[in-house]
């Protein structure tokens, strides 16, 4: 039975990013406080959350004190440190959501496919790449084209290297520069990603998204996607059953691949709110920042439905190189009708930097490619360049 | 042409109160940051603002400070001194949304009716009341019952007395102890309340919002209100004449009479976002804290489009004295489909004070009558009074 008081229950947050700010932002109207541990002074999150510890994300002894002034602890970010995060919960008694050991499958991706292979969910083939000759031998097991994966610190396609045949096996060991996988290349229809919320004793599932990449980094994400009925129930489905191999409460982003043959492939697993539910904001009822919150204090979940059709593009900086964050032609955005910008303070533009994001929401009877085509729109006719580098 | 940096701009807020609060709520997507000034130190909006001036709200140097650190200066109480605000905004040029003349307009409530009378804005009838034969001559003119209104600091019904003949009047005049004004009583159908925002150099008006009151107390607040489209259409064109005659950008609440007889008289203004708009947070597309803030700077105005029927009911402390703020059952609107939850993180309850509000979202095809009854259930499931209270 929760009772609400002044000051409310404090979450303390390893990373103060833009997934800290809008957790930040969801958190506020329920009365729950947030406390960030992020090295940036004035990161994103820092605006709107009641404090930030300036520390490194592995220093233990400011996690500890984070601990010491939060009720709970969860984090925002997959350099957060399992081992240190073990063992300030096991000091302190403070619970924290995920569990930390979901952290270790995340920053391993060649743990984490083993894990969903081993839990029966579909994957891409795949096989561990120690140097040129493992991947030699991948290529002819999976063919070519495939993808050569750094195992760790990849993300937003950094690490991902293409490798067409034998011929580049030196140079793509050499560029990935570490322990890396090899995955056979999937011939999609689609990538579709469920934002699942794991709660105390219940679950819940978010209307299916799709995602559009491009240089691997995602660009707009449509909800509901555009996929049929029976399709999307498999999703929800693949969802449930990553989500039951997941240790702890909270917010996951489950990233599929729809093969061209209608099948469903596991991609990817985020233990946080993921940049592919930032539409739930307006779109649903009860946002995955939100769920996030109620979540990792065992509250009972939120309602998870569409409020209508939207679709969400992110403002990715486009500079050529780094420059302090401005901006320009944002009364466009300002203007559109059911349009809402995010901004999420960060100071320095860097190339394909996620600077904020823009969403559309559509009339119950709006098409998907109508909303697609408008923030799309949106996202166009703002820049960060100055006038003579467009 | 707008250009959003990191550092965003600074809004100034006189007042640090709920509004304050859904303010900063509002603002922080739009890499708005707010500063408020207020006297209780750790005040509602200093969980989501950057920072907070702890000083009174006439407080001249605080207010020159606060001006200093703000790109403009707003302000969420009617307690903001006038003649400071005039003067800081002389000395510092910094913007001051709505012009602070506003603020005489809503102290007096005498001053406040001869103006809209002057701007032929129909009003129910009312003389001014310095002595008790003013009073009784009132009572000669417009009949009794009537109301004995104090002509300054009055709200959520304090400083307001109904009196039954002439019998009472000089008990009611030592009551309100001031200068007051007498009103006729409305018989009225319904209380509405237009929300409406004045831009640059563009107007929006919210769907009509029907406001139930008890003692004079706001408790439920119903949009669209259930009266029929040419009253509905009535009441908008009402506001935006009131609208006409107030200085400065911002979000109003004007709150109005639907008499018996289907005619609109207008009750009160007030020159800032409104309890009775809280339901815009998620039952229109650009709430009304959200509005305020593009409109204080400048910006395009967004769409106060309905996303569909909404409900909100306030949650006022029921406790008979003051007590440290504890609201038990909260599982309950946390469980509720469509429900949610705002907290204004205020530290004491006090008899009947506003301690946070719950808002139901409707499908397009439910009821009003049907989501008022889910709105109560929601606020009559929960309790700040300790067990032995109840």
């Amino acid at each position: 039975m929760t009772t609400l008081r002044t000051p409310g229950p404090t979450l303390g947050v390893v990373g103060g990013g833009q997934l800290g700010r809008m957790l930040a932002e969801a958190a506020a109207p329920l009365g729950v406080e947030l406390i960030v541990l992020d090295p940036t002074p004035e990161c994103p999150a820092s605006l709107v959350a009641r404090d930030q510890i300036v520390a490194d994300f592995d220093e233990e002894t400011a996690i500890h004190e984070l601990a010491e002034r939060a009720d709970a602890l969860t984090f925002e970010i997959e350099l957060a440190d399992q081992d240190a995060l073990d063992r300030v919960e096991a000091e302190t008694g403070v619970p924290i959501h995920p569990k930390p050991a979901t952290l270790e499958l995340i920053h391993d991706k060649l743990v984490q496919k083993r894990e969903l292979r081993a839990a029966e969910i579909p994957v891409p083939e795949f096989r561990r790449v120690d140097d040129a000759d493992d991947l030699r031998a991948a290529i002819d097991d999976l063919g070519a084209p495939l993808m050569l994966k750094a195992r760790t610190g990849g993300y937003d396609g950094r690490g991902n290297v293409p490798v067409a045949s034998t011929d580049e096996a030196d140079e793509a060991v050499e560029a990935v520069a570490g322990p890396a996988m090899a995955e056979e290349f999937v011939d999609y229809a689609r990538e579709l990603s469920v934002i699942a919320v794991k709660g105390d004793g219940e679950t819940a599932t978010f209307p299916v998204t799709e995602t559009i990449h491009r240089e691997e980094i995602l660009r707009e994400s449509v909800a509901p996607a555009r996929a049929d009925d029976e399709l999307q129930e498999r999703a929800h489905e693949a969802a449930l059953v990553v989500l039951e191999s997941m240790e702890g409460r909270g917010t996951y982003g489950i990233e599929m691949f729809e093969t061209t043959d209608g099948e469903i492939l596991l991609n990817e697993i985020a233990p946080r709110p993921h940049n592919s539910g930032h539409w739930t904001i307006e779109g649903a009822v009860a946002s995955q920042f939100e769920q996030h919150v109620r979540a990792v204090l065992g509250w009972p979940l939120g309602a998870t439905d569409l409020r209508g059709p939207t679709v969400s593009a992110n403002l990715l900086a486009d500079v050529d190189e780094p420059a302090p964050a401005a901006l320009s032609g944002v009364d466009r955005i300002l203007s559109e009708p059911r349009g809402h910008l995010h901004w999420y303070g960060k100071s320095e533009a860097r190339p394909l930097r996620k600077m904020g994001h823009v969403t559309v929401c559509g009339a119950t009877d709006e098409s998907s490619d109508e909303l697609l085509d408008r923030g799309r729109k949106l996202r166009d006719a703002v820049s960060f360049a100055t006038d003579d580098q467009r």
